[in-house]
């Protein structure tokens, strides 16, 4: 009994936390769609790619019904009304400041989501570098979307700053520790530790991916 | 027998009208690479995206087999043969005669493929605004993939002209009626009447949607 | 046995084709990240892209599992790994020589991933004209996904020189072929043969596609 209150204490705040990274990630479609002069289906449509773009993805790649969305219609809802807040209630002058606000959530929600692709897609019985790549997928490539529909080089392919690089050794740490026998949630935590830990120091340090010679 | 008649009637003229919407739609497909100044390469896929991509991405996403242009191999034919004759037969003074007489048809194709794709995401057991929002992909989304694969912003998302949200009004009509106990006919005349029609309105009034404040 | 003899030393030939095809795909890849400057990831994003993104549509498309790049992992690995080597010692003044030097790989590709997919379009009960769509895609849409997502029109699409026609030319000899009674590998080899000659023949003839009349 007591087991179980630890593990309801567990889920509730794993899903705290992933509704704030969902919402940060939102938040980050609703800004690209603010700087094009969308309209509210645009700021919505931008919404939910940047929200839900990544797990969707991955789950059309291994094959998964229902999405999270479709199983889970009051976080649809909730995004949706977050993008039609955003953009009724936000300034231009928001726009910046939300950017630099949603760096850190967002930071955590690559390790989440990353962490939670990779146990999908292992348990779907994906080889281990399928895995890790479902992972990177599903906690980058809802802002690959968010770019590719809002008419820009995706930014994960070219600022030269690691974020997908992140997540994939956080990846690579969640496969060392299950081939090394750790339980699920340990490797959870070590990949979501290593993915945040080093996105962070990544944004405070300023560190640069190397560039093409000459 | 009598019944009968009336159904065969009903579906024959159901085909028509999805047929000429089919038309309208692979037509600002071939207008959108005129622009571009594609070949008859670029106007077969994006003439086939603008025709067939709305229903293909919801399929996708509901899982559902086959496709209806695989399903309608015929229709398949017809959609090329246009894109084809396009290429060889439409001069530039052409696409913006083009561009504005498929409005109409445009319209009524929004409303009609907004309602067959609520009806197969309702009959596949999607929740009701995932049901909604499966049918506004089956109308507007078509036109999203043809802009994104003509390397533009998607006019759906930053023309400040109500065209997904028409849909989208017409989607909650179509569930508003079927959870009043309604029949799937009913409600989906509601929906294509709702949809085209505010559309219509949208085009003859000039109506806007509001944008992001300085 | 002398027959099994044969038919092993074939698959080794037609797995080390392919083999060559997927590197000049990948390659593709990574010439156009590396026009775009992009950095480590977005060559690797860009070079899968080219080199399993075709294949993998198709499979998307036929609802195929799993996918080529999931069943063989160490080709997904040596793909990888090609474009880690390519951004860190590949020069600006490699991209050129390199993007003539895959021209004739890239054909020779386009002829066997057409029939590879073709084959596998048709055994999966697809009607005549899509399995033929499904061998174009195969083929050439690597491509086309590389191009959306380095934010250009695709070169497919616009370059006025025959590529998926080509391939749409092998499709039609492997349908008629496969109609008329002859065996898969015949049929597989005619389509390769005649895309890839008449791609041959594009580029050293230097072919055009007819454009739009003012």
């Amino acid at each position: 009994m007591a087991m179980q209150t630890w593990e309801s204490i567990g889920s509730i705040a794993w899903v705290g936390l992933e509704l704030l990274a969902t919402a940060a990630f939102a938040l980050s479609g609703i800004v690209a769609a603010g700087r094009k002069h969308m309209d509210v289906v645009g700021a919505c449509v931008v919404g939910f790619l940047s929200a839900f773009g990544g797990g969707t993805l991955r789950d059309l790649l291994i094959d998964r019904r229902p999405f999270f969305w479709v199983e889970h219609q009051s976080v649809l809802v909730g995004v949706l009304a977050l993008c039609v807040l955003g953009v009724t209630f936000m300034r231009r002058r928001h726009i910046d400041l939300t950017e630099k606000a949603i760096l850190w959530p967002d930071a955590l929600g690559l390790g989440l989501f990353c962490a939670s692709g990779l146990h999908l897609a292992a348990s779907h019985g994906m080889p281990a570098l399928v895995a890790i790549m479902m992972g990177v997928v599903t906690g980058a490539f809802g802002g690959v979307l968010r770019d590719m529909v809002c008419n820009e080089v995706p930014a994960l392919l070219k600022d030269h700053r690691p974020y997908a690089l992140c997540a994939f050794a956080g990846g690579c740490a969640y496969m060392t520790l299950q081939w090394a026998g750790a339980a699920s949630l340990s490797c959870a935590l070590a990949c979501i530790g290593l993915t945040t830990g080093l996105r962070a120091l990544a944004l405070l340090r300023d560190w640069r991916l190397p560039s093409w010679h000459d």
